[in-house]
């Protein structure tokens, strides 16, 4: 018998009505004939309607109180799913963390998961019944409530299916597949039918924001194949898995993140450990650094540019300038008017060309490359952010036609 | 060390301010040197909001789903509570009803608790940590989250006391302690310092509502020594124990019940096994018969009358109704503009004057006896409802003067 591990978020549980409507769509794959287990989000508002009762309280709460009070929303919405499921006359389960036994670490509010106990699940699905399970939450080794932070339930998913060996695990969102590019910037964009872990992960990294990254880290680990479908409309979605039927396509996807900020130095000494001493400093802040330019010496002196998240520009200014002396620099410029634009596709790898197609793209859009990284499967461009929309239109169209 | 588990209701933690408010008396507590575990309900309309949620999706849930999300209430309460403790500085931890160890059956909905490992509140006190416990839930042997019913979250703190060996049992409610009578309706009804389990027994049985029979029989039943305080002002409550320091008082209160209705069967054949044929239809329907008065045979034909809870009045005439050929009776007549009015007192064992003295009271102030009940500790009659609140205060002015 076929298992398959479904995950809805927040926004497919909002109200009744979508419960119901979820419910619909969990009974329909039961009837079908197969054993299923679905995760489910908090309701829409609740998360942010307990945060709002906690900070009138406390706004310096402990992480541990905070993730007591906030398991309550997954906990609320599997009750009422399973009523939605009894209503239709389906024999229905629900069960929060610890009853499933998601054993994590004791990182409250950012909880790794460490193992699961899927014998109560198991149990379940063998007396026929259909299982939800709280998605976000699990308890660490005191038996303390933790939650998984952001992207919980998508990994909740993916660990509930690695530990039930699951057939396959359907990602339910408000967007029915993974596209070429984002259909709302991009005239043209194509669902894709399939994709591999790591082009999901390039384009989860990049702001494509349909799959977190660590469910597909996951998911790539322990060999899920995962499944990403609209809980709204019927149609087939895109398949995630490790190999996919189209050697023949170079590039699966363009990317475009305005969360991005670009911080340069400049007359630096060019001594030995520089590198070293500025990213360090960087690493202690816990500020990931993406794309490095380092400019060739000009007598002893260099420029290193580098981008980091927009949303820590700030923080590494005030880190750099407080290290001013110690780092020997002369000049700092942030701009914040950049776009980060890229193109993945497991197929590059062996078609040196397609760097070269992309750029050629931008030139022909009149578009400036400010920096360069490339990987195995993905090459970004530094862009002006005014520039990136046509930038994003230009490479699709290069790849995937008008 | 002393230990003290209190106990707060819903309406003492229905907001913001309120939290605060038993933040602050839960940690007057332990500032003052002893252990402290209190009892939460969930706030004040939480639990309507989600039967609103839960009705608006099915009407006729399951018990199971139902518990699951009610006992999400209580969480909510104590998370809250604890980060209003954490905000006065003081270290704290929250538990859930299966992170005590609450171990309960099966009915779910209204489960009656079977033992508590107190090992995890142990370990946390001896930690120095102020213990706040969400009432009202456990866990079945399944382990599947049940809720307690009626005064569940009374019950947890009498039964968390028992556990951990509680010097004393704090019940904080809206009001200040037990009174001879109920203070909205008569004049001159004063707080009483000390009352016995039996009494109180009979007076929460009687309508007086201020703790609930099962917190009370498990605390007499362990020798938990309860204290009913108010939530609200800071003065000394009402200290329900073994044994009070009070012979010389024979009655230690007045109590009036609305919810009765009398229920008459008149001509009933004068046979053998008539009472049990009546009383067994009525327990077949789970409807507890109070006070029962058998008329003298009159030839080979007498009368029965007995009170019914109102609520239950309807549904007696019904099954009774539908029996009338097999019961042989001649006219069934209910009446439900009747109250229950009782005095309650250990003292009264001794000294047989005190129905007398009741009586005494009800005809001067010209009120006609229906029927009379009898206790060792309690004398009941059964009024005209209209002449309730002349009778309670008369029957009170004799007792405990003007």
């Amino acid at each position: 018998m076929s298992l398959t591990v479904q995950k809805y978020g927040g926004s497919s549980v909002d109200n009744a009505e979508r419960v119901r409507n979820v419910a619909k769509r969990i009974t329909d794959a039961y009837k079908a004939g197969g054993e299923v287990v679905a995760v489910l989000s908090a309701q829409g508002d609740t998360t942010d309607e307990l945060i709002e009762k906690a900070f009138e309280i406390n706004p310096r709460a402990s992480k541990r109180e905070m993730d007591m009070l906030l398991a309550n929303g997954e906990q609320i919405s599997i009750s009422l799913c399973a009523m939605a499921i009894e209503a239709l006359g389906y024999p229905v389960v629900s069960l929060t963390g610890w009853q499933i036994g998601m054993h994590t670490d004791s990182e409250y509010g950012s909880a790794r998961i460490k193992r699961i106990d899927g014998s109560r699940i198991r149990a379940e699905l063998d007396r026929k019944n259909i299982v939800l399970v709280a998605g976000f939450q699990g308890i660490n080794k005191y038996d303390d409530v933790t939650t998984l932070g952001r992207g919980g339930s998508d990994t909740t998913a993916v660990a509930v299916a690695t530990a039930l060996k699951a057939d396959t695990c359907q990602i339910y969102t408000d967007v029915n597949g993974v596209y070429t590019a984002d259909p709302r910037i991009v005239k043209g964009a194509r669902k894709l039918d399939e994709i591999t872990y790591d082009e999901m992960l390039e384009l989860a990294t990049l702001g494509a924001q349909v799959l977190h990254n660590r469910s597909v880290e996951m998911a790539k680990r322990y060999h899920v194949p995962l499944e990403v479908l609209s809980s709204l409309e019927s149609c087939p979605g895109t398949k995630v898995k490790e190999v996919v039927n189209m050697e023949a396509m170079q590039v699966s996807g363009v990317a475009r993140d305005n969360n991005v900020a670009r911080i340069s130095l400049t007359n630096l000494p060019d001594v030995p450990g520089m590198a070293f001493k500025l990213f360090s400093l960087l690493s202690q802040q816990k500020i990931n650094v993406d794309i490095i330019l380092q400019s060739i010496g000009r007598g002893n002196n260099k420029d290193i540019s580098f981008t980091v998240a927009q949303t820590a520009a700030r923080q590494a200014r005030d880190v750099l300038e407080e290290h001013k002396d110690n780092l020997g620099y002369e000049e700092l410029i942030i701009r914040e008017d950049v776009s980060k634009v890229s193109i993945v596709g497991s197929g590059m790898v062996n078609n040196p060309g397609v760097a070269a197609s992309m750029f050629e793209a931008l030139y022909r859009a009149g578009v400036n490359i400010q920096m360069i990284s490339t990987s195995e499967i993905k090459v970004s461009v530094l862009i002006d952010r005014a520039q990136s929309d046509k930038a994003v239109q230009a490479v699709h169209e290069q790849f995937f036609g008008g």
